[in-house]
């Protein structure tokens, strides 16, 4: 699959498809930038008044509830009601799921709508798989170990349809019978803020050009954490880490990407 | 009209104007950044509580439907009404126009509120003014080149009596009568999100200090365009070009500005 | 006091304290990545639904009126409120007090629910404790010097209860007895948008792992002041001083802390 990951990347920069994105008031400008350095197009939207038009012209959706109020959760619901109409593949990010009820059942109420993909970090699909309680996390950081929701992510990914991606220091992926293992990244792009907002952003850009929603979303993660770990070898802290991801994922090369990217299963 | 743009950024770092900005939730921070950088002071402000006195405090106003929602539009119409009783001059930007019909509806209702200048892309100037569906372009990206929107720049600046700027790979702003072309910046610019956004906010400023409209967002546009010329030269990708014009405005001296500032008409 | 100062940023990075924010739209990045780089851990929460709930969960809160509307303030108040149940300190920015009656007003109304401190510039400040009308402040930036709000800032400590910090060229701190000077920073600093919001949520992370708040606020804005100039040193203008800010504070070793902070009183 490590072969695959370059078509991918190429796909995204001669479709650059159009990502919608109902997120979060934080990783709004992270989101816009990661996917512009992708080569995707993002647009952001969240008027109920042009919710039905704007997901009828995406290629792919991403709802974030990291800022959620009720307004807000009516258009992402919305969003949701569209996508299903049009067949538009779109990626929940449950940010925070668990960690208020509030959160965890509007989590839950998207799940029931049919995401093509969810990702998010070990608490955060514990807590949506009903599996725990989610340790009430702290904030919206992982608590447990991705490893640690690998059986929930399955779980999860059974009942809802949706492939399920578990992200932490190795990430996973399932649709509930097969399970991929993306091993990239590094611990420093915890210490940037939305940056797993912004992945799950990635994730619904690929889908939107991929062959198969698992792969796609293992293209995803890997594409993210090579370019994370690029990035990196030049980053002085998280400040610079920010702006050299985008560098790093523009100037991302197919030779590197299959060296680097460490996709298994 | 290349020697005069020293003129506006020399009366920018003087007079600091303060430029009071309803805009999107992405181009908030980047504009408030490049504002500063250029030596205005920024202000955002949306409830209708303190519109009308944060219009009669400021400068200049900058209106962006990017983000738009109701409870947004009636605060962007409250300041557009507000701006008019005081003669606060102020910058429409019409983001996503033609790409739904709120958008479109939202641009056109606005645009009758007599905005100072209007700055867009080919896609959203076109859909402005009418002469086309603007392409139904992709999110908010331009689709046509900018010169194809210069008829429809033309008319939309004689019916609304602002002056119209339509960027891209040259710049062009009209008052319905003169024509002048701006042919700075650089390609990358347009892989960084929102800094059209804060080019909006920008020209809002430089008509704050200008001595007239056209003249002063055609060096807006020059200010700006040079600012990415000189960021660009350093900077690896959109990651760095994104800090690198903040340093590049900040230090812009009058010499580099006179020398690479492309004005004609 | 400087010797202290060392303890509160070790225990920042051993106790990685959750800071809720409710902040303005400008700010939110900013002020999630500066408490990253500190080593606290933001949760961004506005909604009245999970209020409660997240205030509950958090070592702290910091409320900032920057992009206020009658929604938010609401938000803002309930978390007062529920932090006053809680026993959870926070932090009042009063961000544009006396620039719009809106804004004074709803500042005075959470400085009587008891905040733990108050950070401002001197014209906030100055407006908040109705010494003056704070001089119908440019925007958000300051226009007195810091030193002009002092006594300002000692009656507001003394009237309500919560420690005052007056920020600018010096900072001062009071509780209305003693007062502390905090002399670190550049100038630069006022350059980039958002960094006293942010500096505001750090106050928030301090006083949940400090001892008393007058030292724990004290730490705060000498830390972000070392930080600013450690950063300024290599910074080539405001763009590059951004990122530069959150390397430097990730970075920051107790001996450079000890040795440049400047705290008397």
């Amino acid at each position: 699959m490590s072969a695959q990951v370059t078509g991918t990347l190429e796909a995204l920069r001669e479709r650059a498809p159009l990502v919608h994105c109902i997120t979060n008031l934080v990783a709004m400008e992270t989101s816009a930038n990661l996917l512009l350095a992708a080569g995707a197009s993002p647009v952001m939207a969240h008027a109920q008044e042009e919710i039905a038009e704007v997901v009828g012209a995406a290629d792919a959706l991403c709802i974030n509830i990291g800022t959620l109020d009720p307004g807000w959760v009516d258009s992402m619901t919305a969003a949701a009601e569209a996508a299903g109409e049009t067949g538009t593949p779109w990626v929940l990010d449950p940010v925070g799921c668990g960690a208020t009820a509030y959160r965890t059942e509007t989590a839950g109420a998207l799940t029931a709508r049919q995401p093509a993909a969810i990702r998010g970090n070990a608490s955060e699909i514990l807590a949506l798989a009903g599996a725990t309680d989610g340790g009430r996390g702290r904030g919206v950081d992982a608590g447990a170990d991705s490893v640690e929701a690998l059986d929930a992510a399955g779980a999860l990914a059974e009942s809802s349809g949706a492939v399920v991606a578990v992200t932490g220091s190795v990430d996973y992926v399932t649709d509930g019978r097969r399970i991929v293992a993306v091993a990239n990244g590094v611990p420093l792009m915890a210490r940037v803020t939305a940056l797993g907002c912004a992945l799950s952003a990635l994730v619904a850009a690929c889908i939107a050009v991929g062959e198969d929603r698992l792969s796609a979303t293992a293209h995803a993660l890997a594409i993210m954490g090579v370019t994370g770990e690029v990035a990196a070898q030049a980053a002085e802290g998280p400040g610079s880490l920010r702006w050299r991801l985008l560098d790093a994922l523009d100037r991302l090369d197919a030779d590197t990407l299959t060296q680097m990217a460490s996709i298994e299963g």
